[in-house]
């Protein structure tokens, strides 16, 4: 494109034991299906803390059927062992699919246990700007050779202009790369996206650092899509607006739930309009399967 | 944003008798509802052809349920005095609603009968970068205080790079201004959006395009939304995402039908995330006339 781009567009490279996923500016978008986290789920957490994962089987058959390439695992239960929670989860996934792992904890020691027990190259979500936080989890990232997702916030705030959330990158990538030792290529900035309900200024916002960080670092980035709609009706419909934008600005990985095929089908047709589905074919075979399907179904 | 615009991002004001439209950059995108024309519809075309003007009431209800903005009237059918026509179906569509009209068509006396029929200050489409072109409506769009469409191809060809583009803008910009004392705000440029089926680098280069006519010009843009998804499966999802990002790049406005909801509440929710919907009291207003539609439908 026309901006000056200071730097090499960096490719982050995530594996499972058998399969590789590259993260990258001139690649399809990256979908890290989110929905493996009992999160406000009272059934799920019940579940998990009488050491019952079945419900992660689902989880994982869902994302995989909805196209997730990458799959976020996190086991934020209350008032259970998280690392431990945490090692098993990751074990029961890798058996279940090839798809690599984005290990989310806030919890070190979980992440550690998390670490210590995947097969492959994980994404750890995630570090911010603060001291402490990248002192304890990027010698871990290091150790087991991840890459790891950084917010640029820090314990006083979450800024809400550009310019100190590239401040806040550029710290981060300074601390990473000098102390830590780690590639500009294993830094994926979330350029933090906020509910546009709060303030309508925000998406402009995000938008605004994704292209500073990209013509600055050319560092690949992700988000947690669904944030943006988040208290707005027509969600999906934000959403699908929402990622083609954020893509062409130069986002190019979000941790978001696959099981949304309109938010899905956003996101290849943006992939087919940046020139990152070579001849459409991904679009064109996607669209067939889809008419096979409905033809099966008796619905044309 | 961060890339410098080197002047003033420009706003084109058109108007009815008793309506105006602006169509800017810090507004929301402007929709040129683009189905009253008879291109591909032999029926509507015969009856143009008899003097039967009434299927255009239908058309004019359904662009306007649909929400455009500014309807793009044009009466090319083949075998016909296109000027007399047009200037019938202007008075027609101006007794019908009151949105401003995009007079179109290919033949200057045309659009003289048109300009010299409409109430209001209409958008003439189209001139290109061509110079008898330019000669031939650039006086009329002066002489009827109207603004213009312009495309940046020549006669030689549709330039495929973003550099040519620029080029024939400076052109059209020239001319437009110092030969025929148009103002900047009254040149509203399709940028060329291309089938990507034909070429998946095409929209790469419209956004690039657009982006530089914004940041070296400010001009207002417009395109003709459907022509990305020519040929390709799932036009409307390819339509839905194509336009978000157009925006994101700088465009502001687009002919297209407002027929398909798809679209429309893709454009609406980009308005949405770019700032453009205030409290975004238009989003939340229309999702709640549509869940109200829902009930009263019993769909609920």
């Amino acid at each position: 494109m026309t901006t000056p781009v200071r730097t090499a567009l960096q490719e982050t490279t995530l594996r499972s034991a058998t399969r590789e996923v590259v993260i990258g500016h001139d690649r399809p978008f990256c979908l890290i299906g989110e929905r493996i986290n009992p999160t406000g789920r009272r059934i799920f957490q019940d579940q998990l803390r009488a050491g019952d994962l079945s419900a992660i089987e689902r989880d994982v058959a869902a994302q995989v059927a909805g196209g997730a390439d990458v799959l976020d695992v996190n086991m934020g239960v209350p008032l259970t062992d998280e690392a431990d929670l945490l090692a098993r989860a990751i074990t029961l996934v890798q058996s279940l699919t090839d798809l690599p792992i984005c290990i989310d904890s806030s919890v070190v020691e979980a992440l550690e246990a998390g670490l210590a027990t995947y097969q492959g190259r994980a994404l750890v979500n995630s570090i911010t700007a603060e001291d402490d936080r990248m002192a304890a989890i990027l010698p871990l990232v290091k150790k087991y050779d991840a890459a790891v997702i950084a917010l640029p916030n820090d314990a006083d705030e979450i800024p809400m202009d550009a310019d100190k959330r590239l401040e806040l990158v550029g710290k981060i990538v300074e601390v990473a790369t000098k102390e830590y030792g780690i590639a500009l290529a294993d830094i994926v900035i979330d350029p933090l996206a906020m509910p546009i309900g709060a303030d309508t200024s925000v998406v402009q916002t995000t938008l605004e650092t994704i292209r500073r960080i990209r013509d600055t670092y050319g560092l690949n980035m992700t988000c947690g899509a669904s944030n943006v709609s988040f208290g707005m009706p027509g969600r999906h419909t934000i959403g699908a607006a929402y990622l083609p934008m954020a893509m062409t600005a130069g986002l190019t990985s979000a941790i978001m739930d696959a099981r949304t095929p309109e938010i899905v089908e956003a996101v290849k047709a943006a992939d087919l309009l940046l020139g990152h589905d070579e001849w459409g074919g991904s679009w064109i075979a996607a669209h067939r399967a889809k008419q096979a399907t409905l033809q099966e179904s008796g619905a044309t």
